[in-house]
């Protein structure tokens, strides 16, 4: 059905993904480091190659790891996908929103 | 291609329902009040049914508002739907996220 809502099944493709490398050692609510990096080089790499601003999405992987604990948590990953897709989508995006 | 990346497709759609609604009035960038609460019943109705715990949509709403200047740009878009999926999905939240 075209107007179907898109918007539930895009938000359950995220926290499937976000499941699927978060449950693979330690806490399954939270991205360790390596399940992080994991899941950046299978998953993301096609959004970062296409960005319009590489310098960003160094800025970006610094942000997501800033909360000092070393895990990413469901909104954490959230916050970090919102700001990548406004890089790549050439997007005013305010960084201070990951950094806090 | 059973393989391909979901995310990037998930987080363009996700990108793509906000610019629909953002580019109704104004400022092209952020939704208004208005364009908010008409995304809301269009695009989230289904995860608003199935949430488990209807009194944490309530804050929810309460949280998109709370940036003071009745615009949500879309970082604070995603940390929304973040925080809704947790809820819808049971998983725990930290509202505070929001309410910063």
């Amino acid at each position: 059905m075209a107007n179907a809502p898109a918007l539930p099944s895009a938000i359950s493709t995220i926290m499937q993904v976000f499941d699927k490398y978060a449950g693979k050692d330690g806490n399954k609510d939270k991205l360790s480091k390596s399940e992080m990096k994991e899941l950046i080089q299978a998953e993301m790499a096609p959004m970062l190659k296409d960005s319009k601003n590489p310098g960003q999405v160094d800025e970006l992987f610094k942000c997501m790891d800033a909360n000092g604990d070393d895990q990413v948590d469901f909104p954490e990953f959230m916050i970090a996908l919102a700001c990548l897709a406004c890089i790549c989508h050439g997007k005013e995006c305010d960084m201070s929103k990951c950094k806090k």
